[in-house]
């Protein structure tokens, strides 16, 4: 029996069950990012709490820092974090590209400089299969070269290629039951992207990924990329969009049949004051919430919005309160696994398309993409 | 009735209970420090779990940010920050003292300039409790001058006249039913700490404070400051020594009569990754728990010990996670308030002697007293 069930569709979106070695996760699914070890500013039994039923671990980030084979040790990256759901890890790959000038690739692997001390590192395809079981990842991802925006149909096909040896090593020297997806690239390129969609199918893989995305390209030329690949990928797979994105990325997504995302949008627009709700985003410094006495969103049940006003989280943020960070991190994520959860909810009772159109003509909150760096959180 | 009553002595030690507007306390007490708003890194819900009876918070930080008034509009210092226990406000004499060159001090009141932006401020005595009064504090302190260490006698003499002057016109001011607190100075001069004391004693405070310590000053001097006072404090009014102190200090300073304590050295130290455990101080930066299973603190029940190694928590702190300062900051919280509430047991059941001397000598952790600066939270 596959690991993915689709339980009910709506057009293109659709309600499913993955099951992991640590529980079954629902789809349409947000994966709240915990980079290198913690979600930042929040604590397991917050994310617990607030519904998360998966989160993403940076393979790059822990196999620096404290390094795959401490976490081993420790029992995995579940008992180390405290953290007993699912967790997917990224290989690295979307972080190795962002070193820019500190990495080389090549056939056999790829060589970097670490971001932290400049100390040089060489990974390969199966090295990096290694770091994810040895953390103990229940979703491994194969290493995979992220080409920049642009880049020639030349280099980009020469790139989708090696990819694609990668993702083969990557699959050959899987050792436990973890899961392993396969990650599509092809840049800007349609007729490259579906050629590396079409290699990933043929070595199987338990899920496919699109990444390559948030390099700066524009973001109708993404979706277009996403359309472009998403008639060719297996429905009794899950499909993860990497990376993205604003709440109206997301709800775009799910429509065209996307089952995964994870992004530092909540964790870092929250450490900058940027916070969701249910009308739009706002930027809580602002001095009109100084004696605003309501909380940040009245239909939210987060501990934040049931607690405080937005004149006291102003306050806190104005004088850099460590607090500021962790309540306002605390709904942001609670933001986006509601809506997720109501995402599921609409799909599950056929309504998920007035949803859409519904939410596309009423939310006013944070439509550009930009570029995310290292990608840290 | 007064609000303050002693249920049982072991020679000067003692168990007591202090009634607030917003609850009973018992005694003796530590209040963990929210300077402007928020203990740092905490949250309100945490402080109650870990059964936080009163806090600390700062007219004089308060006063600039957001200001006293925006609080009095959103309904107080606990409706604002989602705190229902009790709050004692500092006057902001010790913040002001330690502005340096910033203040300039006369009769009527203190000039100064704020830290913040450098903008000019002037603040009355009568100004001062009406600030408190505006935040909602169920416990105001007054206003008084901290002379820095050494002072000469001449002026310290002069000052403690001032503040006995200020003490007095606070008390004048006071308007609303929460308690007002006179704060006992005089420098490291006996006779001058007497004179302020009995000066203190004929306005009739609801509790005294020994002021004017963590000033450079030797520990043995403060010591004996304290002794000097503490014979003509009246026992049936609670006693609050100031900023101190490390979890010995504590233990010394209830043995000598004290009721309340508050100190930013658990909070602080916590950022700086120094953890309190049963058998002394540690630093968790330290390569030695890279790989260790064990939590913190075998003793402790707090959320850190119960369900992370100290490896994790090195690793955390190391990578600079926010995280870490969360995690770190609510064990030393409890850490203080387990102190506490051993310490009442211990003297309920009239076995406090015998606690001091196994405590004093068993721990090992970081006696050495540091003048604390701006003593921001």
């Amino acid at each position: 029996m596959s690991a993915f069930r689709v339980l009910k569709s709506e057009r293109e979106a659709r309600l499913a069950v993955l099951e992991t070695l640590h529980g079954a996760v629902e789809t349409p699914v947000f994966m709240p990012v915990g980079t290198q070890g913690a979600v930042k500013a929040l604590l397991a039994r917050d994310l617990k709490e607030m519904g998360a039923q998966i989160i993403l671990g940076n393979a790059y980030h822990l196999y620096l820092r404290p390094g795959d084979g401490l976490v081993k040790e420790m029992g995995g990256i579940q008992r180390f974090e405290g953290w007993d759901g699912a967790v997917l890890t990224d290989s690295g790959g979307y972080q190795i590209f962002s070193l820019g000038v500190l990495r080389k690739i090549q056939e056999e692997g790829v060589t970097f400089q670490s971001h932290i001390d400049g100390s040089k590192h060489f990974l390969t395809p199966e090295r990096v299969v290694e770091i994810q079981e040895n953390l103990g990842s229940d979703i491994c991802m194969c290493l995979d070269e992220c080409v920049s925006y642009p880049s020639s149909h030349e280099y980009t096909g020469a790139s989708v290629g090696l990819t694609t040896r990668w993702a083969a090593r990557s699959k050959a020297s899987k050792r436990n039951g973890s899961q392993l997806f396969g990650i599509v690239q092809g840049g800007m390129y349609g007729d490259l992207r579906l050629q590396s969609a079409r290699d990933l199918l043929a070595l199987d893989f338990d899920g496919y990924a699109l990444g390559g995305f948030s390099v700066g390209e524009p973001k109708g030329v993404m979706w277009e990329m996403v359309d472009v690949v998403m008639g060719l990928l297996p429905a009794e797979r899950p499909r993860y969009l990497m990376g993205l994105g604003f709440p109206a990325d997301i709800v775009e997504g799910v429509r065209k049949g996307i089952d995964m995302f994870d992004c530092v949008i909540p964790t870092r627009h929250a450490r900058n004051g940027k916070l969701f709700t249910s009308t739009g985003r706002i930027n809580i410094k602002h001095a009109r919430f100084a004696r605003d006495e309501t909380p940040l969103d009245e239909t939210c049940r987060c501990y934040t919005c049931s607690h405080f006003s937005k004149a006291y989280l102003r306050h806190l943020f104005v004088t850099r309160e460590l607090t500021s960070y962790y309540l306002n991190t605390l709904h942001n994520v609670s933001f986006y696994l509601g809506l997720m959860k109501r995402i599921r909810e609409e799909i599950k009772q056929g309504r998920f398309e007035a949803f859409y159109n519904e939410f596309m003509s009423e939310w006013k909150g944070g439509e550009v993409h930009d570029g995310l760096g290292i990608c840290n959180g």
